[in-house]
């Protein structure tokens, strides 16, 4: 269906692919990329011809809005390849709506389906090579959109590029991640756009995450700007507390990206017939459950990582930490998601997207 | 002193000037730009080659940190040309400060001071005849930093580029404008990046100024995103209140911009004996004073526009209109601006800066 278009997108073909130089299994997060990219502009109202050409620099101008007032969106997928050279995503659907949603929140114009989803399987069967099969390999996919117009008066722009880029991944963290429990800085405010995949979202946290890593916590868990009573999410993950058996994460509100693997894990919970409960979850909770021994695991929940445990946390000069638990829920999600994500099992929720 | 260093700018002549073709009484803000552009990348640590050459486009990955984190910060300023052809920018050292307080916020390295400076005295005078003398003529001048290195994982670059365009501008509001209040979105949170220049914190406010421009209103004056019941900035512009004789306006905290213009009225007024308090300023206290005729004036602060007249405020679907006010500060601290920076009056805190 969505493949009879395809043959709108220009092709521009290599002759040369650099996927011999390419150690995979020495791959450093994000620094590779693959032979190919799509990109797509926006000029006079109208997204223009959709286009793959070999992954190479741009040209802009520097007064390109993006550079100055950050209208900058983006996504972040994975392509996972089976036994049986068969390529799947993880429902990029759900990529598609959300990059809009950020889109609109940015004031930046939304990128039709058909567009989306036909440029994901031309580039995917380019870049197919660079997808390896087995668990803890995929291809991290990076759809984005920048303000292309040389222009800058504080205003949306005029002109815009799609792009998506591939770049070879490994699993993102595998240690177990110490983290800090947010109480000065915020990410986020209520009517802002941290529900957004908005660029400068991640660069507002570089600095109080450099601080956190000098103190020897690798991420920060977000808490509510007003109070910091509540916690919100990490800087690529959403969050799950397990207290007891019973699983706890922070209900989406216009501060807190809703995230896909996060989604997956509610109904993971449910198909396991394990108690969830969304719902806010504060500070004073978490410290108490530590303290009382119900609290059992706290992980994260995102595309880089898909699941990453969290073996303590700090609060107010005070560290926690969270002793290991046979039977985790963690491995337990993490186990089942990626034998959905790699074909190795029935997916009941049609979560799998194949490019053909 | 300063231009002992300049023979260590690199030098890029053009032959040929854009200037002829350019209507310098028909100039839309921010979309013309001079001959020449000052550039110089940081790499392994260290702050590169400064260079100034044609304005062009750049070659950039599509991968750079800042299309997908927003690692981006800016400054605003303008150069003024007396009727002698001497050309001064005002209070450039406050810009070179916040700068690199608004780089420090996003992880991104300081500039040093004498590259600034050498930077700025060499791009303005191969670009000197862009500048022309006279009230309402400046040329506005754009230092910024991008983070170029091509890498996705969300962290801060190793690799930016600093750059300074500049653009022919004239008075960028000439009529007074309506402002909404903020009531829904905010701007920024406490612990949040407000207070830098940070690119993604432009974008942030596209959206919520297109609902405003829909109602009619050209601003959003933002509130305090926990409550919405203090006043704090516009999206350019810090804002000042006059109730009766007395001026107002908000504190600086982390969300708000510290204004050089802002700064500067309130020296003013200091030099014109006007009573001036900074502390915060409740919605309703304005609703009120509007009510009760003691609000005399409300008006925007900032490097584009300069002073800007506020002339009605909407708050809870209400619509306050503000009688113009003979001898109003606004215009007051306008002409004082203007004559100083346009070195037609004394300048007795030494706010000019002389291009040599
Ligand atoms: C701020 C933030 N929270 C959560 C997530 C997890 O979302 P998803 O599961 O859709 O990848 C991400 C990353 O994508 C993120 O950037
Ligand atoms: C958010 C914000 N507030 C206030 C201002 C005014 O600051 P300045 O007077 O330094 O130009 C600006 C513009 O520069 C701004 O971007």
């Amino acid at each position: 269906m969505l493949s009879t278009k395809t043959n709108e997108i220009v092709v521009v073909k290599t002759e040369t692919s650099k996927i011999e130089g390419i150690d995979f299994n020495n791959l450093t997060f994000g620094r590779t990329f693959t032979d190919y990219m799509f990109y797509c502009d926006f000029e006079n109202g109208e997204w223009q011809q959709p286009t793959v050409a070999p992954y190479q620099p741009m040209t802009i101008e520097p007064s390109a809005r993006v550079f100055h007032y950050g209208q900058a969106v983006f996504e972040g997928m994975k392509a996972y390849k089976d036994d049986n050279e068969k390529v799947f995503l993880f429902r990029p659907k759900e990529n598609f709506k959300r990059i809009n949603k950020s889109a609109a929140r940015l004031a930046m114009p939304e990128f039709p389906e058909d567009y989306f989803f036909n440029g994901l399987q031309t580039l995917l069967n380019l870049d197919s090579a660079w997808i390896k099969p087995g668990i803890g390999n995929s291809l991290y996919v990076r759809p984005f959109v920048i303000a292309t117009e040389p222009a800058i008066s504080a205003s949306p722009a005029a002109s815009y590029r799609f792009m998506i880029i591939c770049s070879p991944a490994k699993a993102y963290y595998t240690e177990p991640v110490r983290v800090l429990f947010a109480e000065k800085y915020s990410r986020s405010a209520d009517g802002g756009v941290g529900f957004a995949k908005a660029a400068g979202n991640y660069a507002a946290q570089f600095y109080p995450t450099s601080l956190a890593q000098k103190k020897g916590f690798q991420q920060i868990i977000w808490t509510d700007a007003s109070t910091h009573d509540y916690l919100e999410e990490a800087g690529t993950m959403n969050i799950f507390f397990r207290i007891n058996d019973k699983l706890v994460t922070a209900p989406n509100n216009d501060r807190i990206l809703d995230g896909i693997t996060r989604k997956s894990v509610i109904q993971l919970a449910n198909d396991n017939n394990i108690d969830i409960e969304v719902r806010r979850v504060s500070v004073n909770e978490i410290k108490e459950a530590s303290r009382n021994g119900s609290l059992k695991e706290i992980f994260g929940a995102g595309t880089a990582a898909v699941i990453s445990p969290i073996s303590a946390f700090e609060h107010s000069e005070e560290v926690f930490e969270i002793p290991t638990t046979k039977d985790s829920y963690a491995s337990l999600f993490k186990t089942q998601l990626l034998n959905i994500q790699h074909n190795l099992t029935d997916d009941k929720h049609n979560w799998r997207y194949e490019i053909k």
